[in-house]
């Protein structure tokens, strides 16, 4: 979880939505990256896709079944349906999203009997919250 | 959907789940394709979500709120999350996906009030189902 902070640490210093993501597959981290919306010029790039994405391509396989993912937010629905889709094995993530979540709120996407996947939330929750905190602040003011 | 069942078809003799979507922008259409999780060996390639990505990439832009998505089957979760990210502005879709849908089954992705996108389901329904049920059985045969 401390590296995918640092990738949202990244994220935040360019000026894009500070969330961070790390794929470990094996004890090895196969994809790391942060949010990309801006960058990308695209509403859809989350950092939890851009590393399923990568990590898909680099194992050559249909399914994550063998990999973590550690992400400092709480998926959102699409994030948390494609990472089901995936057969992810763990979910380890950081701040709750009580409004955006898909996880432990809306639409609760493990929380079913087809579910390939185990979640774990509030890991770093203090740090990993703060800097959404402070990024947003920062647009407002 | 004429174009979207087209696709479903060029998948089934592709042994692709037989799904194909067709992407409107401005009474033209500016993508389409269909299933192509063996092709690509991926569980996510699904039709309407190969489309929104030639979308967002040839209009330039984070959001589809100009384009209405014509699709053989009902979004499931993952797809359906991805349109409302997107703001997509209409979904038409054809076969009711009772067991995987994620518009009018399962989380309902449309129906809160952060929503941009109207749908409507059952335009060519026979026939979008019929595909479908014709590749299972094969599959089972």
């Amino acid at each position: 979880m401390k590296h995918a902070y640092q990738k949202a640490k990244e994220a935040y210093c360019k000026n894009e939505v500070p969330v961070g993501a790390v794929l470990v597959h094996k004890n090895k981290i196969i994809a790391s990256d942060h949010n990309q919306m801006r960058q990308n010029v695209s509403s859809i790039d989350h950092a939890e896709l851009l590393c399923a994405y990568v990590g898909i391509k680099i194992l050559k396989s249909p399914y994550l079944n063998e990999c973590d993912l550690y992400v400092t937010l709480e998926p959102c629905p699409m994030c948390a349906a494609t990472l089901k889709h995936l057969r992810i094995r763990n979910i380890y993530f950081g701040a709750y999203d009580f409004k955006g979540g898909g996880i432990v709120h809306g639409p609760r996407l493990f929380d079913s009997n087809n579910s390939h996947t185990e979640y774990y939330g509030g890991y770093m929750e203090n740090q990993c919250s703060t800097i959404l905190q402070d990024f947003f602040k920062s647009k407002r003011d």
